[in-house]
């Protein structure tokens, strides 16, 4: 069983646009920032120590989608719920599940790398291996 | 053969998170924006206008998705070329292309509908029927 | 004694510019979003509520200031003290001070109004009268 | 007479709240965009280049505001006009005016340092003082 984690977000009033509703990239806003919550309650510790301890500075993007099933409006309190769906060689995939209480609003799926900086070119970045230190702690 | 149009950005240094790399759901942003510049080429009147002609005011998503295939940097230049990929009943496939001079940076695809205000609830959205005169500017 | 409320965020990692700091736009989204968890937290209604009894749908802004005294990382938790510093006829000042923990980071102010929607043109806004009972709520 | 230079955006439904008119944060966005490209304009390097040079890599806010005298809805074009309006000692104040065609709708005033990197820890700022050369180049 590997490790799942819940981040609740408010939906605020300039999240929305003229339709009333969350501009939908919003909820990849939320999906990254869940991401990053899932990691630190998994005890992974912040990307300035892995920075220093592996050199990782970050998790960028390979693929990203979203399905859409009901629209949230500001005020609405959500939950997103967040695991690794799949460990692939130097990628792994996000499972995320956005819920309204008991509705499910949206689900995602994040494709993700671990990023070295180029030592060349700071705008440059490679993908490092997965650490097995990381893999543990996320079960 | 169907319509199709160029929207270009360029990057700021806010887009862009602490790897220097544009923040994901920019790309979303970028495309949601370019698929509103590609209506309003096609002759698509602006949604104030067919809200009164139509009911219709806004297209939000069903679905959204997008491959990573390089990152951007504040100050690059991109290109977001869009097109329609698809018809189907109530909803419709958009298909995006964003470059950076030759490279191809993303590939993204959004499914969208036609939003009616729901007459009794404004937080509610129906689909509407795609509109003749819509498809017929859109080839 | 005016009533004050708190609202916490958590900083992340989008939230932040190439300087691995907050892009400072976001400090206004979170005093925004702050005001209107104040307004929730003194019992003021929902706009979708307030839009059916007073016809007032919002509080957009006449002038936003802020100062930037400390710079904040993703990771931080912060917590913005929001209470209305002074009542101008059609007009009020909103205060807000942004800690992490101890430290002020930022001192914003907002001058809000109360939004109606103007008859003839959704897109117009006219200043509404601030209703007695909003004021008797905000003490 | 000091350098100016006029950057143009278009307002997309994204950029709009439920009011249908801007959400105010995307204003401060629309400024320090439109400053990274007065500083282009002007012919200061990236930040990519100064920061090998100077050791200077952004220019983060130490103070800003706006006043909002008439709203913009999507589809609008603005045009920011940025010029330096004070030299101060590490610090330098951008004034900012945004006009859709002849119509004032946002004045700006941000007060800006040079940020050079911590050496002991990169989430640490410093102000750099303002090269000689930056200096000539906005007159």
């Amino acid at each position: 069983m590997s490790f799942r984690h819940t981040t609740g977000f408010t939906v605020e009033f300039g999240d929305c646009d003229p339709l009333r509703i969350v501009f939908y990239p919003n909820f990849f806003r939320w999906m990254d920032a869940a991401f990053r919550q899932f990691f630190v309650a998994a005890g992974v510790p912040s990307w300035y120590e892995t920075e220093r301890t592996d050199g990782i500075f970050g998790a960028p993007l390979v693929d990203a989608s979203a399905r859409f099933l009901k629209p949230a409006t500001f005020g609405d309190r959500i939950a997103v719920d967040t695991g690794v769906a799949e460990w692939r060689g130097r990628s792994f995939v996000v499972a995320h599940v956005i819920r309204r209480a008991d509705e499910v609003l949206v689900e995602g799926r994040e494709v993700r790398i671990l990023a070295c900086r180029h030592p060349d070119d700071p705008a440059r970045i490679r993908a490092a291996a997965v650490p097995d230190w990381l893999r543990a702690k996320l079960g």
